[in-house]
């Protein structure tokens, strides 16, 4: 249970021997090696050809993954690229991974994926035991219970409903339904269908299905042309300068101003539409990396505690140890676990933890007709695994300061048009002047092998694997250093 | 391109000669074998297991996969049922089928499964080809493009996002957004975020993410508790009365009530919040099996036209083949195509058809970290193969009629405690006097070696595999006959 134990910190090399991760990916690049500016023709080909059934405007590159390795990503026009973007942060322990493989061709794997099972109703009978070796193997600290989707937007959707179901059945007391509640939710109205709200941060993003979108702010490319559930009340995140040790006082005014105004909102909406959970990114990804401290999180579930509003953490792009602990919330030592952490993404399954208390009160009310994908649970086995045997939060821990210092090192040097770098573990950030230059600087850096991309406004995001090791580091801040020399 | 084919509608043996399904399921059970009730202890085991970290309450028994073959599901306890729920009409093509074993242990379907791409960004170079064989193949005539899901529910959401986006585009004659729009579009209030809604039929089942489940109104146990867009519009979807055609003019008088309130909900909403499309199954499944006439879509499809409004056909279960076509829609011969078809289920993948007109007019809007799943891709691939090469279409069809036939056989006998039997192809349901026989008669059929599920407050629902024939109806229609006469 590797989730709760305390990881080193200082400087020493204390991650699992090079020699094993080496083992892993023997035949991984040691560089970059570019043979086209990207995207090269190749690409250009196959997205002409997509253009007639999909659109391709969104398209980085086309990719040759049978011959990606490790961190390194080869496009079709033979480009080997370091991956520091990795599927929008979702390739969790590299490319073509020998382990996963090995996991995906056993017997098990080939039925669960021939014989897809609703979940259910009618699991296999190796179910309880997988979740056993898989999901509760890093279980957060408290939640003992995991409902599984098939996508980040349906996991927070699912702890969503819910919190709705947890929180109407608390008022009523754990009363079975009235006819009038069964026969007026058929038709959306109250009392069946309560009039309740989700409370989410400005810059959030929580996924794209309609009511998660009612809580994505991002940016206005999620959302515009699409309604919303337009009462949830939205709080502002808190607006930190970094570093966060040199603006301690003001950072905390500006954390409480902000918690004040969440207590607030609940208090306003406790008569029209109460708010029946808060969602929380622990740190705001797609809206520009923003953080916030710890004591900022545990004063938001005292707040919420008080006005008994479930906490939703989502852990969808923090979760599985790109923070450098496995669930970024541990690192706040919360008084009391949070009621839902929802994840997808490197965790290759996705839903959420829960608590047995917070289980529905009847079958077949959270429920859908897949109710996950077992083989993506198999991977999830085989992650968490591997996660402890090559001691991986170790390895994001030790990349991750190698990382901080390089930018730190780039950002103090006269001139620099870098600023604000900020991260915990390997899921780092910095700004750039602009917009403008922040988009010349991520195609700069994909022309010279590193695969990359923004967040924000004008920041660059980091989002390595769990496999990135210090002189995959070290390679990136030499590449970045002659981009930014460049331009 | 056999989506359009006629099928001829003879009693000949014009189907796939058993020889050769016979062939790709040499040792499937010839009829059910029991060897205790249902749960018997090996799932009443594994349940208590699983009930310490998930909910077992929705569970029918844990299943042996590896021992299923074709049309039968073997449980932990040794039970060997025909199954004719499939997965909740999940399973399209036999349970370990060796032609989707062959091809989810290619190279190219292991490089998929643990290498996930974000199919909008980096796909594998072989993703154009794979949806011309796959998706393409069995496009809907009139829609040319795909956009890819991982469940129903999102399927659905990702049409009325483009059907938003689509009313909004149009409505602001392709113009780009304005400050305002992307400004307001954050906090979620107008212009960036304008009211507007979906109409959806009572009875409907369209999905459980809180946007679909605003347009699902089939039972309460999936909505109660979970706030709703309670302000779109729902309209009767018609009460018909069974045999269709003994009843025609009544049913068409019922049709054109409900068609006239479409027209006047439409009409109400255009100042408020404006119909930007309607949702409807071709044959609600979950709300009790509830069939329309072909004239009643085209209809239908002639006042969402007059009001500018986008049809949805949402086939995610009657889709691939169940009703004899491969698009249920097929059938109705409408004079335009419907702008978007969501499917889900058998599919393997989901998402939904498109015309080139509908794509989003910005990259990102319609967008997620892995739109889509490759590997099920791989297996929508061979199914559609299969389905060409086996004649299945075919093979629904006849084994339909056997069903029918012997249905209205058990009905038509004096005393009969079965009533309105109803179906197209093998999507077949029929009624019992009350909820308390309907329930007796599906543990009865499950005791005695059938998996049936119930749809609607009093329907038995039957939805074999497109591989369910002749031999398989007879022996569903003879336990069937053996349980009615014990009950």
């Amino acid at each position: 249970m590797f989730a709760h134990t305390v990881l080193r910190t200082t400087n020493k090399r204390f991650y699992a021997t090079p020699k094993t991760l080496k083992e892993l990916f023997p035949n991984e690049p040691s560089k970059p090696t570019m043979k086209t500016k990207v995207p090269g023709p190749e690409t250009l080909k196959l997205r002409h050809s997509l253009d007639s059934f999909q659109d391709p405007r969104s398209n980085h590159f086309f990719v040759d993954y049978n011959k990606c390795n490790g961190n390194y990503i080869v496009d079709v026009d033979g480009n080997v690229m370091l991956d520091v973007m990795c599927q929008i942060a979702s390739m969790p322990a590299g490319y073509n991974n020998p382990l996963l493989i090995e996991a995906v061709k056993t017997p098990q794997a080939i039925t669960e994926l021939v014989n897809r099972p609703c979940l259910g109703l009618l699991p296999d009978r190796s179910w309880p035991q997988r979740l056993r070796d898989s999901f509760l193997q890093c279980a957060p600290k408290g939640l003992s219970h995991v409902w599984v989707a098939m996508c980040g937007s349906c996991a927070n959707e699912g702890a969503f409903k819910a919190a709705f179901m947890n929180y109407q059945h608390r008022k009523r007391g754990g009363k079975p339904f009235t006819p009038e509640e069964m026969n007026s939710c058929l038709v959306n109205e109250e009392p069946g269908t309560p009039k309740l709200s989700i409370l989410s941060f400005k810059g959030a993003f929580h996924g794209r299905a309609l009511g998660t979108l009612s809580c994505t702010h991002s940016k206005y490319i999620h959302k515009i042309d699409v309604p919303a559930f337009d009462h949830w009340p939205i709080a502002d995140f808190p607006a930190l300068k970094y570093p966060l040790e040199k603006y301690e006082a003001e950072n905390k005014a500006e954390e409480e101003r902000c918690l004040k105004q969440v207590d607030q909102l609940i208090i306003g909406m406790a008569n029209s539409c109460p708010v029946a959970a808060a969602i929380i990114e622990p740190i705001q990804a797609e809206g520009g990396d923003n953080h916030a401290s710890p004591s900022f999180f545990v004063n938001l579930q005292k707040i919420l505690k008080k006005h008994d509003v479930a906490l939703i953490v989502d852990e969808v792009q923090t979760g599985m140890g790109a923070t450098g602990t496995f669930w970024a919330h541990e690192q706040w030592n919360l008084p009391h676990p949070p009621d839902y952490v929802t994840f997808a993404k490197k965790m290759a399954a996705t839903g959420f933890y829960h608590t047995a208390e917070t289980r529905a009160s009847a079958p077949y009310r959270n429920f859908n007709t897949w109710m996950g994908d077992p083989v993506r649970v198999i991977i999830l086995e085989s992650l968490v695994k591997q996660i402890k045997e090559f001691k991986l939060l170790d390895v994001v821990q030790e990349s991750g300061k190698i990382l901080m210092d390089g930018l730190a090192e780039i950002q103090n040097k006269q001139g620099s048009p870098i600023s604000n770098v900020r991260g915990k573990g390997t899921f780092i950030a910095f700004d750039m002047p602009t917009f403008a230059l922040q988009d010349k600087l991520i195609n700069l850096l994909r022309d010279s092998g590193v695969e990359s991309t923004g967040c924000g406004v004008r920041s660059v995001r980091i989002r390595p694997m769990l496999i990135f090791q210090p002189h995959h580091a070290q390679e990136y801040l030499r590449i970045l250093k002659e981009c930014l020399a460049s331009m």
